[in-house]
This record gives structure tokens, sequence and C-alpha cells, in this order.
């Protein structure tokens, strides 16, 4: 077997241990040909069977793990400028509503677009992501709202991945809002379509984990409970929108069902964060729904820290209230806003992140055994990338260890 | 004479006038040799003279004028990403302040460098700002403190306009603070380094325009009177660093001194308003600091709007308070942190930064006898621009009617 060495770097391994980001000065990293890490440490320790791999100086630049979004809504239709306008030219939520704007508006443009155009548009806003060192995407179905939608949304979410060399993980969300046919039945959407969808999607192969969005305005914590259970039988992993907006014990209940994740956040109590800390699930925070909806509660992130609770960081990518598509740009929000450290930041934006997918094992660190998914930066110090806002400095991805 | 024509085009002309961004649909933009703009409007009115001029189709895409960043800090040496972790970490200004952060720090760090190095920091930044469309910068002194020291930053300002495709337009800003070997003795300061440094580098025609920081832990306006009384003797323009943490009447007595600008203004009161409204000052609002600082304090935007007073936008790059370098992100921030509206972002950083440069009269909008200083984008609707954060859909930049 041979490979490459990547050399003359600085590596934030961000494994966990003695060291800040698991830093090593003088690092390297060899890549096997299969793709994977055969070694990453100091240049000092690299042992002698790498000495014929080809090297690749990399001038002192810093290596961390490629970055991993681990909540987002990249794919959907339509546009939704226009009502960003018009609220901030003082329209109320009604006047918004009557011009067809809302969640409704992306539903009915996400109906009325097929896979291609689904895809056009996904695209560019896929394409910035990795341009910033993206390499692992998590895309949620959740604009359809009907099986033949919700199922065409996650086949496109598919082929990002077979397009682009990135890493596509799928999320089934038809739980996301009872569509209009339904209004006051949100029991019947959940039999009629968000539970054989799941089946329809499950046996397409289309769904790696199940979500739903547990608040007043959307499904209680006892109808997600319905949704995880079918989830449960399937063998499928369930994560969960909550306490955003009110805490309802959704994160508890998801907790319960062993979720991979809770997203969100901001209401969440001392007794949902208990039960993430026991069931070792991770807290995805969205500073970028924070910041578009000006949002003044915080997640408790002091309480999460001392629960110990893993902590991700995800750009949320959606059209209404986080059209955001820079995950540096995230963590500076969460260094910011929710003043994480810049490790915690980074750590959210890789280690964390594959947790909260379930790919803890073979992403996230930069170690023998994982797969060489990289980003190499034009900075030596790891905090440059969350202290900087609205700047790039990535020099190369590898993904499975190709440019 | 002879140019081309760019057609196919929806132009937002951002002059003013019925239409939202003077919105021209279906619009043809003549660019004379010279590289100003001979004609801006609907293609169906396009005059006849330039029938045989070169077409060039842009396929629907929206013309802006290109961006104007009126207030950056871009030239300076080092790096305080340490300084924003160890802030995030807990330490108090004084730990940080005995680690060698703050000012201090970028001051010691601007003297130790020589031109060329200052220039090789600068120019990424300023590459990220072209790469959104900016076309005019302005760039501050303020970190040297000394008179050989504020006039080396001013030459590297000057330089990066001849190195990049890009106006630059110079600020002399002495009266940042007080350096540490003045400290008690700042009238000592002014009468030694800042009035000599600016009669200095007004004979080496380095200053396009005077600044200062009014603040009570900066400059009184009293002493920012002598600064700006000398200004006027050397017929150079004047704008001020005002009401960002207190309000001392800075804007006032700026307004008064018929300021270009004044700038920050989150404590800005009544008063103040109304004397930039009767001077023509433009405030000029950085959500960049406003973000960074976590400042709860809002500029007075609605009596900005009420009294007529310009508003502009600027990203303030700085390596303190505004680490930032996207001018779209800062008009996101300046609708969303702010509320202005998508029109007002776009004017901010079009039109009344051109104006907050005393450049009214050659940039910020597309009019005949204007630069054709251009950006070209890949969407349709002006708004599109303000509402996506942490996304360039730049398609061309093109300054004095060149790519
Ligand atoms: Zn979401
Ligand atoms: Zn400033």
């Amino acid at each position: 077997m041979t490979g490459i060495v990547l050399d003359k770097a600085r590596i934030a391994t961000m494994c966990v241990g003695d060291k800040p980001y698991g830093l090593v000065d003088d690092g390297a990293l060899a890549i096997a040909e299969d793709g994977t890490i055969a070694y990453a440490g100091p240049a000092a320790d690299l042992p002698a069977r790498f000495a014929g791999w080809d090297r690749q100086g990399q001038d002192g630049r810093l290596i961390t793990p490629a970055l991993v979004d681990c909540h987002t809504h990249i794919v959907f239709g339509g546009n939704r400028a226009r009502e960003f306008e018009m609220r901030l030219e003082g329209a109320s939520y009604e006047e918004v509503a009557r011009a067809g704007g809302g969640i409704v508006s992306t539903v009915t443009a996400t109906r009325a677009a097929d896979e291609e155009a689904l895809l056009a548009d996904a695209l560019p806003r896929l394409d910035t992501l990795i341009a910033e060192g993206v390499a692992t995407i998590e895309v949620k179905s959740g604009y359809g709202l009907t099986i033949a939608d919700e199922l065409k949304m996650l086949r496109v979410a598919r082929r990002l991945g077979q397009i682009r060399p990135v890493r596509v993980v799928t999320t089934y969300l038809a739980a996301h809002a009872t569509p209009a046919e339904y209004k006051g039945r949100d029991d019947a959407y959940l039999d009629e379509v968000v539970l054989p969808g799941l089946d329809a999607g499950h046996a397409e192969g289309l769904i790696d984990a199940v979500d739903g969005f547990c608040e007043g305005i959307a499904f209680s914590p006892e109808q997600m409970t319905r949704v995880f259970d079918r989830a449960a039988a399937l063998g499928l992993p369930v994560k969960l929108h909550a306490e955003q907006l009110s805490d309802l014990g959704g994160a508890r209940m998801a907790a319960e069902h062993k979720a991979l994740s809770a997203d969100h956040l901001e209401y969440l109590g001392q007794d949902g964060v208990d039960a993430m800390a026991r069931a070792g699930t991770v807290a995805v925070l969205l500073p970028g729904a924070f910041y578009t909806l000006r949002e003044t509660q915080y997640p408790p992130v002091a309480a999460l820290r001392a629960a110990g609770v893993p902590i991700a960081l995800a750009t949320d990518c959606n059209p209404g209230s986080s059209p955001l598509t820079s995950l540096l740009l995230t963590m500076n929000m969460g260094a910011t806003l929710f003043r994480l450290t810049p490790e915690e930041a980074l750590a959210g934006a890789t280690r964390e992140a594959a947790r909260a997918l379930g790919l803890a094992g073979s992403l996230g660190t930069l170690e023998a055994g994982k797969q060489a998914d990289l980003a190499i930066w034009n900075v030596t110090e790891p905090a440059e990338l969350i202290y900087r806002i609205g700047f790039n400095p990535l020099h190369q991805r590898l993904i499975g260890g190709k440019p």
C-alpha cells in the first residue's frame, strides 16, 4: 500500500485530548490510497513505513477536518427575497401571507418544480459551502408535504452527492408543517402522508434519518412520538427541531428516543439538557436563524457545556429564517452571538457535527482510520477561521483524500 | 467616439426618482471609451448614436453601481484572532491588555511592519472586497500614531489603488487614539504629531480627508475642532467617528464643520440628527462593529430617515471591533440589525457611500456622465443581494468601463 504524506503543516486534529484543537505544530498526515487517514500526528513520529510515500509540503498551513454542515434545508423552490423586503418595508404577517409569502410560498414553489429545477437551484448554494471546505452536508426534505414531493426532494439531495464531490446525508422532514389541504387535521396528515411517505422513502433508500418540527405552531411531542416510533421500527435514527420558540419538552422526548440531535434549543430547560446529556444527544445550535429572526432568547450554552452535551453548529440554510450559505460565518456567529469559544465553534462544525449525523466513527477528526476529508487553510491559528467575518481562507479541500 | 452597450439587463440605476432602486426592467447601458457612462436607461429609449456600438447581452442579469466601502481600516499590522479567543475564553480586559492585546497590539505591529509587509497583509482583505463588486474603498490611517507611521499607512493605501483595479480614497486618522508615549498628554499628541503629520501628509499628497475618534476614551469635540480647523485651512474635508459609545455632541460639531460624514452614531440624539440634516452630512452606519461588540443601543434610523439624513453602510474593516471583509454581508446586517429596507441598504453601499466620500458627482449611481463602475450580478431582484447571507452572486465588476 502506498499514498501521500502532507507535511510542513499545523494540524488541528480536533481529537479530544491535552491540546486545544488537538493541535500538532509540526505535523504530518498520511493518506492511504483508499482515501482514509493512515497517520496524523507529529512529523517526528511518522512511522518508517510511510517513508516512501510522496510528500506534499504545506508551507506551514493549517489543516483541519473538512467542515460538516449537519442541518440544512438547501433543496427548495422559489425565492423569498421579496418577502424579506416586504417585512422590512413594514408589511404585517397578514400582508406577507396575502402576497403568498411564508413557508407556503416555498411549499408551492417546491411542489411546482421538477427535480432538475430543484437541483439547479440548490447547486450554487452547495457550491458556496464546498468552496469553504464543507465535505459533508445534511439535507432535509420538508417543503413538499406530499409523499411524492417529499421523495422528490430527497432524490434531489441524493443527486447533489453524485454531481458534486460531497457526502450527502438525507433527512426525512415531512413533519415540518401541516399543509393547507390538511389544515386542522394534523393527525390525518401524519397518517396519510408522513408515515406512509416514511415507509416509501425508506423502501427507496432515500432516508438516512427522520426529523420533525416540534412546536406550538407545528407538531406536539406526542405527535412526533408516533413518527419516531415508526422510524425506530424501520431502524432509522431520529432528530428534532425543538425548543426554538417555546419549551414543549421536545428535546427530552427526542433524547428518550436516543435522538442523534435536538436542534435550535433557544428555550431548552435544564431537564432537557439533562436528558440530552444522558442520551448523548447532540445540541445543534443554529445562530443564522437566531440572527435572522432577531431572537433575544439565547440557547443555554453554559448549561449544555456544564452537562457535557456535545454542541454542534450548522447553517440551517433555508429560505425563510436562515438564507445562510457560510459555515465559516456560522462559526463566527456561534462565537459572537452564543459565546462559544473558537475551539468549541470549530469542533461544532467538524467533530460534533459529524456526531450529530451518526458519523463520528468515520468523520469529524483527523486520526488514523477515518476518511481523509480535510480542509487546508491559508492561516496558522485555528481561531482565525472563527474570528474573521466574510473571509474565506480555504487553500484546498480534500474528500476521501482527493481534491 | 465609440464604446460598448450592455443590454438585455435589469438596471438598478440607484438614481432617486419614481421607481424603487431606479429600476429599469429592459435596460441598456452605454459605456464610452473614456470609461464613463454615456447612457443608462430603457433599451427602447437608447439614442440612435449608440446604434453602431458593440452590444454585450447580459441574459437578464441585474446591473447596479459598483459597491463603495466608505469606512475601512484595512491597512494594519498583526492579527488579533488570539485576543478574540482569549475574550471568549473568559479573559478580562486587563488580562487581554497584559497579554499585549487591544489597539496597542495593532499599533505595535503596524509600527514594526514596513510598507511591503502592510501591503501584503492588506491585499487579501482588499481582494475579498473587490470579488464582491467593490470598486471604491476608503482607507484610514490611525494605527501608526507617529508622523512617519501614519504616512507609511497612507502610502500603502495609495499603493493598493495602484496594484489593484480599485479607487482608493485616503483618510488621515492620527486622532484615532493617544499612543502610550503621550499617555495623559492628548493635547501634546495633537500638537506634536497629529497637526504636523497632517501638514506633512497633505504636502505629500497622501490625504483626501481628515477623521478622528470623538469619544470619552479618545478625543473631545474641542480637541477634534482643532484638527478640523487645520483641515479646513488646508482645504481638506472632514469626517468623524462619533456617538459610538456615548453622546458627546461629536456629530453636531462635525456637521457644523460641514463634515462629509459622521460614523457609527449608535448614541446620536435628535440635535445631532438635525445638525447633520442641515449640513447634508452622511450618517455612515457600521453594523459589523455593532454586531461584533454585541451592542444593544441602535443608531436612530427612524429619526435619520425622518430628517432626510443620507444613510450609508460600510464594513469598518478593522482588526478589533469589525474584522469584516464583506460589504454584501454588511448590507444584510444593515437590514437585519438596523431595519434598513433593502433599497436603503443598497443605496447605502452605493449612492450614499459615494456621497460620504465627496464623490457623488462621479460615482454611486448609473447615469450619463458618471464613471462606468458597475457590478453585474447573477440575480434579478435587487433585494436578493441583501437577503442572502454568505453568498456572492457577482458575475462581473467593471471599473471605469473595464473588467
Ligand atoms: Zn431547520
Ligand atoms: Zn472606524
